[in-house]
C-alpha cells in the first residue's frame, strides 16, 4: 500500500520542523514497511513571494492528489502589512478548510507531567493537571455564513456578518466530539451562548438529541463567558469541549496557552472521507526562524495525527507518540520549556527530532 | 439639588448587598448634604414570580423616571428551567440595554494590593498586578443584530444570527476608550476578529480614525484569540480594551476571574444622556444567598460609579472609593477573599458595610 502526502512547510520555523517531522517520519516508514510518497507545495508567505498568492492553484491540485496534507505554519512580519484577507494565514488556512470540507478541527491539550510549571495558572491549579480535546466545527458560523460585506454611506455605512448553523452542520461535529468522549473521560462540555444567540439555541437542542445516542457520556452546557473563566478555575474538570467555528477558536487558543507549551501541540482539521490537514497549534515564530532551537514536536505530533485519522496507521501514530513521550519524560527539551538555570541543557530541533526517530 | 434613583435588587445575594450600598449612600448623603430619592421594583425571577415576567412595566417605567438605575444581580437555580429567552438574566439586561440605548459598558478590573494570592495565575505573572479597564460596546453587534432566526425543516432547519455594526456604532464606543485611557495609562487595545470578521475591518478603520484625535495615547490591534492567550501571560501590559459587544462578554469576563476577586467587581452601562445602570460583575450566587457571607463591595463600588457617570458626583464617588481600599488594605475582607487560616477573620456583609459606611 502507498500513500500520498502533500507537505506544506511554510513560513518561520515551518520548514526547520517540518525538516524534523520528515525525520521521525522516515524511521516509522523503514519500522513499520510503510510506501509514503511526499510532494513540497508553497503556502503563505513563501507562495505569495513566489506566485503572487498565499494558495497557488498548483498547491491546492497538489493537495487534492494526496491523502492528507502536513501543514506547517504561515505568516511573518513581511507580510503583515498586507490587508487582512490577503495575509497569509487567513489567506491560505480559511480556502483550504473551505475547499476541502475540513469541519472537524481536533485541537487536542495536555498538561504535561513536569511541565506544570510551564504554565501561567497557579501552581495549586496546574499541579492538578489537565487534558482537554476541543472538537471545532471549522467550515461553517460566522466564517462562512453569507451574506458578509458592507452597504451604506458615511457614519451610517455598516458591516455585517452572518452566523448560520444547520442541524446536518451541528450534529455532524457533535457526534465526534461524544465519540471522542467515548475513548476518553466520557463528558462533553458544549460551549455556547444560548442566552443571546438563535444559532446556539439550535445547537443546544441538536446536541441535546446526539447525547441520547451517548447514554455513557456526561453532557453538560456552559456558555461561552463562563467557559473562559471555568477553564481558569478547574481546567482539570474539561474533558471534550464542543465548540463552534468562533468559539472554537477562542476557547482551543485559551487551553493551548494554559499548557504554557504551545510548542508541543498539534492539531488536526479533518472531512468526512477521511482526507485532513495536520499542523502545529503554535504559529510561524519567525523571530526564532532559521536559529534551529524551535520545537518540531507539535509539527512531529501533527504527522503522528496524520497516520492515524487520514492513513489509519494507528500503530505508526502510537509509536510516534510514545516516542515523544519518552523524549519529554527523559527531559529532552527545547529551550523554551527549561528555567533559566537549567538552559544550558536545552536541545535543540534537530536534535529532538534525532532523539525522537531514535525512540520511535 | 435632588436625585432620583431606581433601586432593582433582584435575586440571591442582590437583597442584601444591596442593603449595604444603601447604608454606604445614606452616609455619603449626609457627609455631603445631598438629597437622593430611592424607588424599589422587582426585577429578574422575583419578577417572574410577583408579576409573570423578569422586567414587567411597572420597573421599566419606574427606570425612566429615574436619574440611574442600581442593580443587584438576577437569577437562580428556580428560574433555570425557562427557556433561555425568559430566563431573568437575558430576559431582564438585554431590555433594559435595548430600551436606554445602554451602548457604554465599563467594566473595571485590577488585582488589589494584598489580594494577588486570589489571582488563578502563576505568582511571578500575578505579582506584577494588573489594571485593565474593559469598554465594551453594549447595544449592537450580533446580540441585536436583525434577522435572527430560524428557518427550513428537517436536517436543513438552520439557525442564524446578524453582526452587524455601523461607523457610527463604532466611533462613539471608540471615542469613550480612548477618553478613558486618556486619564490611565494611555494605551487602548483594539480587540477583533479582522482576519474573518467584515464588522472587525469596518471596527479597525474606523478606531484608526478616531485615534488620530488622541495623539497621545497608543493603539493596538488585537485578536480576539490572541487576546485570551495574551491576558494570561502579561495582564499587567493592558490598559484600556476596547471590544464590540460578543467579544467583551469573553473578554470582561475572563479578566474578571483573572482578579480571583469578583465581589469586588462593579460596572457601568451607560447612555449618551449620562443615564445609567450600575451592577455588580459577579452573579447572583444563590449558594450563598441569605447567609449574611456575601461580598458587598462590588455592589458598593456600583453605588460609587453612579454618582460619578450619571449624577456627575465625583467627590461623593471618590469617598466611597476610598472608604473601600482602606478596608482592603486593612484586611477588612468577607471570607471568600482570606485563605482557610484566616478564614476566622472573616467579616460579615454588614460588617463590611458598616466598617465602609463609617470610613466614608
Ligand atoms: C488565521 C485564522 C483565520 C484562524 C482562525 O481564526 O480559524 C486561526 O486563528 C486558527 O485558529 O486556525
Ligand atoms: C446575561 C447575558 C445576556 C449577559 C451578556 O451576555 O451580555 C451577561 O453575560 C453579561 O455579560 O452581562
Amino acid at each position: 500500500m502507498s500513500y500520498q502526502v502533500a507537505v506544506l512547510a511554510g513560513d518561520g520555523i515551518g520548514p526547520e520542523v517540518m525538516a524534523e517531522a520528515r525525520k521521525v517520519l522516515k524511521e516509522v516508514e523503514a519500522r513499520f514497511a510503510l510506501n509514503i510518497e511526499y510532494a513540497e507545495y508553497d503556502v503563505g508567505g513563501i507562495a505569495i513571494d513566489n506566485h503572487g498568492c498565499p494558495l497557488p492553484e498548483s498547491t491546492l491540485k497538489g493537495c487534492e492528489a494526496a491523502d492528507a496534507v502536513l501543514f506547517g505554519s504561515v505568516g511573518g512580519p513581511k507580510w503583515e502589512h498586507l490587508a487582512p484577507n490577503d495575509q497569509p494565514e487567513r489567506g491560505a488556512l480559511l480556502p483550504l478548510r473551505g475547499h476541502f470540507d475540513l469541519f472537524c478541527n481536533l485541537r487536542p491539550a495536555k498538561l504535561h507531567t513536569g511541565l506544570e510549571h510551564m504554565s501561567p495558572l497557579r501552581s495549586d491549579i496546574s499541579s492538578r493537571g489537565f487534558d482537554v480535546l476541543c472538537v471545532r466545527e471549522l467550515t461553517g458560523g460566522i466564517y462562512f455564513g453569507k451574506p458578509k460585506g458592507r452597504q451604506g454611506e458615511g457614519a451610517d455605512e455598516e458591516a455585517f456578518d452572518t452566523m448560520r448553523y444547520s442541524r446536518r452542520e451541528i450534529e455532524r461535529i457533535a457526534r465526534i466530539a461524544f465519540e471522542a468522549a467515548q475513548g476518553r473521560s466520557k463528558k462533553v462540555t458544549s460551549v455556547d451562548k444560548a442566552n443571546v444567540l438563535a444559532c446556539s439555541v439550535l445547537w443546544r437542542e441538536v446536541v441535546e438529541g446526539v447525547a441520547k445516542d451517548f447514554p455513557d457520556v456526561e453532557l453538560e452546557h456552559i456558555y461561552i463567558d463562563n467557559a473562559t473563566m471555568q477553564l481558569l478555575r478547574r481546567p482539570n474538570e474539561f474533558d471534550v469541549m464542543l465548540c463552534s467555528n468562533l468559539f472554537g477558536d477562542i476557547i482551543s487558543d485559551e487551553i493551548a496557552m494554559l499548557t504554557g507549551s504551545m510548542g508541543l501541540l498539534s492539531s488536526a482539521s479533518l472531512n468526512s472521507s477521511g482526507f485532513g490537514m495536520y499542523e502545529p497549534a503554535g504559529g510561524s515564530a519567525p523571530d526564532i526562524a532559521g536559529q534551529g532551537i524551535a520545537n518540531p514536536v507539535a509539527q512531529i505530533l501533527s504527522a503522528a495525527l496524520l497516520l492515524r485519522h487520514s492513513l489509519k496507521l494507528e500503530e505508526a501514530a502510537s509509536a510516534i507518540e510514545r516516542a515523544v513521550s519518552k523524549a519529554l519524560s527523559e527531559g529532552y527539551l527545547t529551550g523554551e520549556l527549561l528555567s533559566a538555570d537549567e538552559r544550558q541543557n536545552a536541545k535543540t530541533t534537530s536534535e529532538m527530532g534525532d532523539f525522537i526517530a531514535n525512540a520511535v
